[in-house]
């Protein structure tokens, strides 16, 4: 029932149907097969009559990728752009549900929801896989700086936290710029709440703090840690994330709090003034809980058994709505699925569209992904993440052998009508990383990311954040992608086994 | 004991001290008062020698403001930008007290440090003057969307609001995006809780929405309101503010919430979900509570009873540190003043600095001084309110007669070289308004407000988003112009009375 071929007239003169793709893969030219008198009268209709379909040039190579898909990458991209389909769904999904801790009702209802949607999309083989998921929950929480002077402080605890008892801990503040000075200030820990207050310089510089702060400040005898949040730009906005505690450590709790805060505290432990601060958490861990990642596929019309997956993680802290981290990834994922069933483009492989389920605080959805699919895992093409904010695309990072490099760089060229044709090396996502590890070529969509550690983890990862046009944008980049990779007559050579 | 003249010798060259101004006012030129071979050499010197003092030229005009005052104003930006004063006693001040809302025991703790630090720092006719201000306090306040999901929104009650009954106001919403929208949907208001989803165009034109919002509502039936943020940018930020009940609508609660909440609600509305709210207030008014204007001054060497008053208005909103908004107005018209005192410049007329109480919610400080003054207005020169944030300053707004527009105009030259000198028509602020009504001509910085309304009236106005040499500039521009005006041997001429 898949409507391999577009029947309706409209844009087959562009080039190709999906069909006779094989036709072209040989070294027969494309001025061979499309005698140049035709060729001409297509470029002067292009020119006249559609300029959304700039991509029919002479100049393509002949039987290269550029020249044999032109024609389905400008049917997907248009599609994608002709409204604002993505950004519409994400709303559905995000304001109908909130945002989706894993473990939480929200969560398993916008699962539901999805695979409703899917089925009555006529998308095929949709189900829920199942995977157990930690059940953390947040509780009632506050901190607040006692002395000087009563202040409440804002904050948000970080994800995996134990909680303090009932009443809270109160204790001495020990503010340090970094670990060497808190290693230098070893002495003054013990019994103290622990401020990091480190400035961003880079997600990946300063996230170590939230991360590992914890489990460093209790070795030292620390009571509780406050960490400024990781983000380069605030207005009062704590962002929470995962601390992972170090088995060698006493758990303490940790939070969360404002850059405004962070900075605050400082500047009164710098001016000699005991700081002595009050962290009050009702988080605690509860035991496992039933989630599923979301699946949906177009099955391959030759090579079903080989798979090209992408998707983006369904669940999210729970703070803002999660629209950017990663409702959006899923929704332009699931969207690129959507718009190759509703063009009737079927390709030679199996494109398959996950929702990974607890991607913050576990991983498991990834980890079940690769255990549930072992077997299959050598027949996996290629592996896209979308989890760097659906904002405007620029290309993709491509993590493979080079030849498989030069293969996705040549399919990006499909982009360039819309500014996403730059592949640059290294690519992937938490998600796929457990399969990459096993051998699978992973990529994930490059994004104008300026502005994602402002909302990122934080109440301001919202709706409001994302552009339309740029959803679409990003929808149409993987679709062309996808479809593709998926559709290639042979499949991206994996780099020789490690 | 002022030391009218600088006698160190140091920058003595650069032009004539304080006390000989008056000789060169007549027609007498620069050049013939001061020998051109001299002239030479003093270039020569300036050049090689002193590159912080750029503004010594021959091209002053003869007898010009900017050859006068040249050596003095270059020793005011030289001390304003020699440090961080200006945003450390700005931190001292909003570190040590926090938020100051009229009536709160933190601002006559503030007030009392202010008027202790000007004594310590030997300026003269230190005094608090009582005012009267109104005294409203918050309480605890909530507001939460009850379907078609639960979830907490991110509110500050509106300044001046009434409270809820105890257990709060459930009632379905009704998202308007202007006041002719309410009007059209007049009669889907009653018993419903209002939310004005503006987008921010600019603060006076969506500013009404919070002022008269709430009455306008309540006029149609409504049990309480709520504004979106009045900001153009947000990150989970709500800003509160005042409302004004009109006298001829009930008084209902009203708060803002951020503009991801609005917009949330919005988008449910436009789905046609029906949305339910509920808003908690513990707000009340309670009786008026002593307050004071802070006041120190130079007295004038001349003409003691002439006055220069500048200042900015130390009651804040109970968020954030009041900062921006208006601490660092306070301290940076504070600092100019203290700079006149340590570098023995005490001008023919007296400058005074104030720190108005209650701008925010009563405008009682400007009042109060108005009314405890009003002898002494027809002499007051000039009044400059610091009320746009301690930003970076390109120069002066100016409201008073073409000819006083001129004069200062030709003294914001003297700030060409730190970027401060272009004087635009119209200036002013909500303190010194009373007294302009009357006559007094009024001023006030213009600064790079583009951030300004990130974090008017939000927990986000704090000590890290001034930046000290920004602050050190302003103390400059101020200290300059209120220098010289207050020294010029005539004051500004005023327009003809009204």
């Amino acid at each position: 029932m898949a409507h391999l071929i577009d029947t309706s007239g409209a844009g087959r003169w562009q080039g190709p149907p999906g069909d006779v793709h094989s036709a072209l893969a040989g070294p027969s030219s494309f001025t061979r097969t499309f005698p140049m008198r035709l060729l001409r009268h297509a470029i002067l209709a292009a020119a006249l009559l559609l300029p959304l379909a700039p991509g029919v040039s002479a100049q393509a190579p002949a039987g290269s990728i550029a020249s044999r898909y032109r024609a389905d990458a400008d049917r997907l991209i248009d599609a994608a752009l002709a409204d604002s389909a993505a950004w519409a769904k994400l709303a559905r999904l995000t304001d109908g549900f909130g945002p989706r801790l894993s473990g939480s009702r929200a969560l398993e209802d916008a699962i539901d929801w999805i695979l409703a949607e899917m089925q009555r999309e006529g998308l095929e083989n949709v189900r829920g896989e199942p995977v157990m998921v930690p059940h953390w929950v947040r509780g009632e929480e506050s901190a607040e700086m006692v002395l000087p002077r009563r202040q409440r402080l804002g904050m948000v605890g970080l994800g995996n936290s134990v909680g303090t008892p009932g009443e809270g801990v109160e204790a001495e503040a020990l503010v340090v710029s970094s670990f060497d000075e808190l290693q230098a200030r070893a002495a003054d820990a013990r019994g103290r709440i622990v401020v990091f207050n480190v400035p961003y310089t880079g997600y990946g510089a300063t996230v170590r703090y939230r991360v590992q702060g914890p489990s460093t400040a209790a070795r030292l005898g620390a009571v509780a840690v406050l960490v400024r949040s990781v983000t380069p730009r605030s207005l009062f906005t704590p962002h929470t994330g995962t601390l992972v505690y170090d088995s060698t450590a006493p758990r303490i709790p940790a939070a969360a709090i404002t850059i405004e805060d962070a900075e605050l505290l400082a500047r009164l432990q710098q001016k000699g003034q005991r700081v002595t601060l009050r962290l009050a958490m009702g988080a605690r861990m509860l035991p496992d809980a039933p989630s599923r990642n979301a699946v949906a596929e177009i099955r391959g019309r030759e090579k079903p058994d080989e798979v090209v997956v992408m998707g983006g993680h369904i669940d999210s802290w729970d703070v803002g709505q999660g629209a950017m981290d990663d409702g959006g990834g899923v929704v332009v994922a699931w969207e690129a699925l959507r718009l190759m069933k509703s063009l009737g483009l079927r390709p030679r492989r199996t494109v398959r569209v996950v929702a990974w389920t607890n991607e913050e605080n576990g991983g498991r959805g990834g980890a079940g992904y690769r255990d549930a699919h072992r077997a299959e895992l050598s027949r996996h093409v290629l592996a896209i993440e979308s989890d760097n904010g659906a904002f405007k695309p620029s290309g993709f990072g491509f993590t493979g052998s080079d030849a498989a490099l030069a293969r996705v760089t040549e399919v990006a060229r499909l982009l360039a009508r819309i500014g996403a044709d730059t592949v640059t090396s290294g690519g992937g996502g938490a998600d796929i990383g457990p399969i990459m590890e096993l051998g699978v070529p992973g990529m994930s969509p490059n994004v104008d990311g300026s502005r994602y550690f402002w909302f990122h983890h934080s109440e301001a990862d919202t709706m409001d954040k994302l552009d339309p046009r740029d959803m679409g944008l990003l929808t149409a980049a993987l679709a062309v992608m996808t479809y593709v990779v998926a559709d290639l007559p042979e499949a991206l050579p994996r780099a020789a086994a490690r």
